[in-house]
Protein backbone atom coordinates (compact mmCIF):
# COMPACT_ATOMS: atom_id res chain seq x y z
CA UNK A 1 0.00 0.00 0.00
CA UNK A 2 2.79 2.47 0.86
CA UNK A 3 4.60 1.83 -1.75
CA UNK A 4 2.15 3.10 -3.88
CA UNK A 5 2.94 6.11 -6.79
CA UNK A 6 0.05 8.50 -5.23
CA UNK A 7 1.33 8.66 -1.72
CA UNK A 8 5.35 9.53 -3.14
CA UNK A 9 4.29 12.47 -5.30
CA UNK A 10 6.88 14.68 -4.64
CA UNK A 11 9.09 12.74 -2.97
CA UNK A 12 12.37 12.18 -3.79
CA UNK A 13 12.67 8.89 -2.15
CA UNK A 14 10.19 6.30 -0.88
CA UNK A 15 10.80 5.64 2.81
CA UNK A 16 12.51 2.55 2.83
CA UNK A 17 14.47 3.66 -0.05
CA UNK A 18 16.95 5.83 2.13
CA UNK A 19 19.66 2.55 2.90
CA UNK A 20 20.43 1.54 5.48
CA UNK A 21 22.76 4.22 6.80
CA UNK A 22 19.55 6.62 7.76
CA UNK A 23 18.96 4.06 10.47
CA UNK A 24 20.19 3.39 14.52
CA UNK A 25 20.09 -0.60 12.87
CA UNK A 26 17.77 -2.90 10.73
CA UNK A 27 15.33 -3.56 13.16
CA UNK A 28 11.55 -2.69 12.33
CA UNK A 29 10.86 -1.24 15.51
CA UNK A 30 14.14 0.91 15.31
CA UNK A 31 13.39 2.51 12.13
CA UNK A 32 10.00 3.38 13.20
CA UNK A 33 11.25 4.49 16.35
CA UNK A 34 14.27 6.49 14.23
CA UNK A 35 11.09 8.56 13.08
CA UNK A 36 7.84 8.89 15.66
CA UNK A 37 9.86 8.11 18.83
CA UNK A 38 9.63 11.36 20.58
CA UNK A 39 6.70 12.68 22.98
CA UNK A 40 5.21 14.71 20.21
CA UNK A 41 5.38 13.09 16.60
CA UNK A 42 2.14 10.74 17.15
CA UNK A 43 0.03 13.29 18.73
CA UNK A 44 0.40 14.97 15.34
CA UNK A 45 -0.62 11.89 13.51
CA UNK A 46 -3.20 11.48 16.18
CA UNK A 47 -4.49 14.60 15.18
CA UNK A 48 -3.94 14.75 11.21
CA UNK A 49 -5.77 11.44 11.44
CA UNK A 50 -8.84 11.10 13.91
CA UNK A 51 -9.39 14.96 14.71
CA UNK A 52 -9.83 16.58 11.30
CA UNK A 53 -7.16 19.30 12.27
CA UNK A 54 -5.22 20.12 9.52
CA UNK A 55 -3.67 23.58 9.85
CA UNK A 56 -0.96 24.91 12.11
CA UNK A 57 -3.17 26.40 13.59
CA UNK A 58 -5.25 23.87 14.77
CA UNK A 59 -2.64 21.55 15.63
CA UNK A 60 -1.23 23.78 17.94
CA UNK A 61 -4.66 24.07 19.64
CA UNK A 62 -4.51 20.70 20.97
CA UNK A 63 -4.45 20.21 24.48
CA UNK A 64 -0.70 19.17 24.89
CA UNK A 65 0.30 22.55 23.88
CA UNK A 66 2.84 21.65 21.33
CA UNK A 67 5.83 24.41 21.28
CA UNK A 68 5.67 26.08 18.12
CA UNK A 69 9.23 25.24 17.11
CA UNK A 70 8.39 21.14 17.81
CA UNK A 71 5.53 21.18 15.68
CA UNK A 72 7.03 23.18 12.97
CA UNK A 73 10.15 20.71 13.11
CA UNK A 74 7.73 17.78 13.26
CA UNK A 75 5.53 18.81 10.32
CA UNK A 76 8.35 19.47 8.35
CA UNK A 77 10.13 16.11 9.26
CA UNK A 78 7.09 14.37 8.50
CA UNK A 79 7.12 15.36 5.18
CA UNK A 80 10.38 14.70 4.31
CA UNK A 81 9.68 11.41 5.14
CA UNK A 82 6.28 11.01 3.19
CA UNK A 83 4.09 10.62 5.92
CA UNK A 84 2.43 14.02 5.48
CA UNK A 85 1.66 16.70 2.55
CA UNK A 86 1.76 19.92 2.72
CA UNK A 87 -0.50 21.80 0.10
CA UNK A 88 -0.80 25.69 0.10
CA UNK A 89 -4.50 26.69 0.34
CA UNK A 90 -3.75 30.70 0.10
CA UNK A 91 -1.14 32.59 -1.00
CA UNK A 92 -0.75 35.64 0.57
CA UNK A 93 0.08 35.73 3.22
CA UNK A 94 0.76 31.73 2.39
CA UNK A 95 -1.11 28.99 4.19
CA UNK A 96 -0.61 25.28 4.39
CA UNK A 97 -2.81 22.21 5.18
CA UNK A 98 -1.48 19.45 6.44
CA UNK A 99 -2.36 16.09 5.18
CA UNK A 100 -1.77 12.45 6.19
CA UNK A 101 -0.39 10.32 2.53
CA UNK A 102 -1.32 6.69 2.72
CA UNK A 103 2.34 6.07 4.51
CA UNK A 104 1.66 7.81 7.06
CA UNK A 105 -2.11 6.55 8.00
CA UNK A 106 -0.58 3.40 7.75
CA UNK A 107 -0.04 4.13 11.61
CA UNK A 108 -3.16 3.80 12.30
CA UNK A 109 -3.12 0.40 13.68
CA UNK A 110 -0.12 1.31 15.84
CA UNK A 111 -2.08 4.15 17.25
CA UNK A 112 -4.71 2.00 18.33
CA UNK A 113 -2.86 -0.18 19.68
CA UNK A 114 -0.83 2.86 21.94
CA UNK A 115 -4.10 3.93 22.24
CA UNK A 116 -6.07 0.71 24.17
CA UNK A 117 -2.79 0.23 26.33
CA UNK A 118 -3.14 4.18 27.73
CA UNK A 119 -6.75 3.60 28.34
CA UNK A 120 -6.40 0.05 30.03
CA UNK A 121 -3.19 0.94 32.06
CA UNK A 122 -3.00 4.52 32.50
CA UNK A 123 -6.77 5.76 32.85
CA UNK A 124 -6.54 7.43 29.51
CA UNK A 125 -9.79 8.52 27.53
CA UNK A 126 -11.18 6.23 25.37
CA UNK A 127 -13.11 7.67 21.94
CA UNK A 128 -16.85 7.20 21.63
CA UNK A 129 -16.46 4.84 18.36
CA UNK A 130 -13.76 2.46 20.03
CA UNK A 131 -16.07 1.86 22.95
CA UNK A 132 -17.47 -1.68 23.15
CA UNK A 133 -15.11 -2.97 20.71
CA UNK A 134 -12.35 -5.63 22.12
CA UNK A 135 -8.68 -4.63 22.47
CA UNK A 136 -6.74 -5.34 19.52
CA UNK A 137 -4.42 -6.76 23.25
CA UNK B 1 -4.90 -7.80 34.19
CA UNK B 2 -3.12 -5.29 34.57
CA UNK B 3 -4.66 -4.53 38.18
CA UNK B 4 -3.19 -8.17 39.13
CA UNK B 5 -1.89 -8.06 42.70
CA UNK B 6 1.04 -9.92 41.41
CA UNK B 7 2.39 -7.29 38.75
CA UNK B 8 1.98 -4.62 41.02
CA UNK B 9 3.77 -5.97 44.25
CA UNK B 10 6.17 -3.52 45.62
CA UNK B 11 4.23 -0.12 43.69
CA UNK B 12 3.37 2.07 45.89
CA UNK B 13 0.43 2.81 43.17
CA UNK B 14 -0.71 1.27 39.96
CA UNK B 15 0.22 3.38 36.76
CA UNK B 16 -3.72 4.52 36.45
CA UNK B 17 -3.81 5.73 39.85
CA UNK B 18 -1.03 8.34 39.34
CA UNK B 19 -3.66 10.56 38.89
CA UNK B 20 -4.09 13.02 35.78
CA UNK B 21 -1.15 15.46 37.13
CA UNK B 22 1.13 12.86 35.86
CA UNK B 23 0.03 13.14 32.31
CA UNK B 24 -0.21 16.11 29.86
CA UNK B 25 -3.88 15.62 28.85
CA UNK B 26 -6.29 12.64 29.50
CA UNK B 27 -5.50 11.27 25.57
CA UNK B 28 -4.88 7.78 26.30
CA UNK B 29 -2.11 7.89 23.60
CA UNK B 30 -0.25 11.04 25.49
CA UNK B 31 -0.24 9.17 28.83
CA UNK B 32 1.72 6.11 26.59
CA UNK B 33 3.61 8.71 24.62
CA UNK B 34 4.61 10.33 28.12
CA UNK B 35 6.29 6.91 29.53
CA UNK B 36 7.51 5.65 26.29
CA UNK B 37 7.68 8.59 24.17
CA UNK B 38 11.23 7.89 22.98
CA UNK B 39 13.78 6.03 20.71
CA UNK B 40 15.50 3.83 23.43
CA UNK B 41 12.25 2.64 25.89
CA UNK B 42 10.22 0.14 23.33
CA UNK B 43 13.84 -1.22 22.16
CA UNK B 44 14.42 -2.56 25.71
CA UNK B 45 10.57 -3.36 26.16
CA UNK B 46 11.62 -5.84 22.57
CA UNK B 47 14.34 -6.90 24.07
CA UNK B 48 12.95 -8.07 27.35
CA UNK B 49 9.96 -9.33 25.55
CA UNK B 50 10.97 -11.34 22.66
CA UNK B 51 15.00 -11.18 22.66
CA UNK B 52 15.59 -12.72 26.13
CA UNK B 53 17.65 -10.31 27.26
CA UNK B 54 17.62 -10.16 31.18
CA UNK B 55 20.53 -8.00 32.54
CA UNK B 56 22.11 -4.62 32.02
CA UNK B 57 25.03 -6.08 29.76
CA UNK B 58 22.64 -8.30 27.67
CA UNK B 59 20.44 -5.19 26.97
CA UNK B 60 23.47 -3.05 26.21
CA UNK B 61 24.64 -5.46 24.07
CA UNK B 62 21.79 -4.73 21.61
CA UNK B 63 22.49 -3.30 18.11
CA UNK B 64 21.24 0.03 18.90
CA UNK B 65 24.26 0.73 21.22
CA UNK B 66 22.16 2.02 23.94
CA UNK B 67 24.14 4.15 25.99
CA UNK B 68 24.71 3.16 29.71
CA UNK B 69 23.20 6.52 31.53
CA UNK B 70 20.03 5.89 29.08
CA UNK B 71 19.75 2.43 29.83
CA UNK B 72 20.04 2.76 33.52
CA UNK B 73 17.14 5.88 33.47
CA UNK B 74 14.63 3.91 31.65
CA UNK B 75 15.10 0.75 33.48
CA UNK B 76 14.52 2.80 36.40
CA UNK B 77 11.41 4.88 34.98
CA UNK B 78 9.93 1.54 33.82
CA UNK B 79 10.19 -0.42 37.30
CA UNK B 80 8.70 3.06 38.70
CA UNK B 81 6.08 2.60 36.29
CA UNK B 82 5.27 -0.75 37.03
CA UNK B 83 6.03 -2.09 33.69
CA UNK B 84 9.42 -4.38 34.87
CA UNK B 85 10.29 -5.59 38.12
CA UNK B 86 14.07 -6.15 39.25
CA UNK B 87 15.00 -9.19 40.79
CA UNK B 88 18.34 -9.46 43.05
CA UNK B 89 19.65 -12.79 41.40
CA UNK B 90 23.68 -12.03 43.11
CA UNK B 91 24.33 -10.89 45.86
CA UNK B 92 28.30 -9.80 45.86
CA UNK B 93 28.45 -7.80 43.67
CA UNK B 94 25.03 -7.26 43.21
CA UNK B 95 23.04 -7.82 40.17
CA UNK B 96 19.71 -7.26 38.66
CA UNK B 97 18.21 -9.45 35.98
CA UNK B 98 14.51 -7.34 34.36
CA UNK B 99 11.44 -8.77 33.65
CA UNK B 100 8.33 -7.18 31.89
CA UNK B 101 5.65 -7.24 34.40
CA UNK B 102 1.95 -8.29 33.31
CA UNK B 103 1.17 -4.17 32.18
CA UNK B 104 4.78 -4.35 30.66
CA UNK B 105 3.82 -7.44 28.44
CA UNK B 106 0.79 -5.70 27.65
CA UNK B 107 2.63 -3.59 25.03
CA UNK B 108 2.91 -6.48 23.11
CA UNK B 109 0.17 -5.51 20.22
CA UNK B 110 1.61 -1.75 20.20
CA UNK B 111 5.18 -3.03 19.54
CA UNK B 112 3.97 -5.54 16.92
CA UNK B 113 1.66 -3.00 14.64
CA UNK B 114 5.07 -0.87 14.99
CA UNK B 115 7.09 -3.27 13.75
CA UNK B 116 4.73 -4.02 10.83
CA UNK B 117 4.90 0.10 9.82
CA UNK B 118 8.68 -0.36 10.31
CA UNK B 119 9.19 -3.19 7.89
CA UNK B 120 6.69 -2.25 5.25
CA UNK B 121 7.33 1.28 5.21
CA UNK B 122 10.98 1.20 6.02
CA UNK B 123 12.29 -1.73 4.95
CA UNK B 124 12.96 -2.74 8.30
CA UNK B 125 13.78 -6.84 9.64
CA UNK B 126 11.14 -9.27 10.12
CA UNK B 127 10.87 -11.94 12.53
CA UNK B 128 10.74 -15.42 11.31
CA UNK B 129 7.39 -16.22 13.48
CA UNK B 130 5.72 -13.16 12.06
CA UNK B 131 6.90 -14.13 8.54
CA UNK B 132 3.54 -15.00 6.31
CA UNK B 133 1.40 -13.78 8.61
CA UNK B 134 -1.02 -11.05 8.14
CA UNK B 135 -0.08 -7.59 8.76
CA UNK B 136 -2.67 -6.19 11.27
CA UNK B 137 -2.75 -2.68 9.67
Amino acid sequence: MVRKTKSSKGLKSLPGERGDAAFRSKCSITRTLDIVGDKWTLLIVRDLLWHGKHTFAALQGSAENIPTNILADRLQRLAEWGLVRRELYQERPPRFAYHLTDTGKALEPALTSILYWGHNVLDGGMPERLRGKNSPG
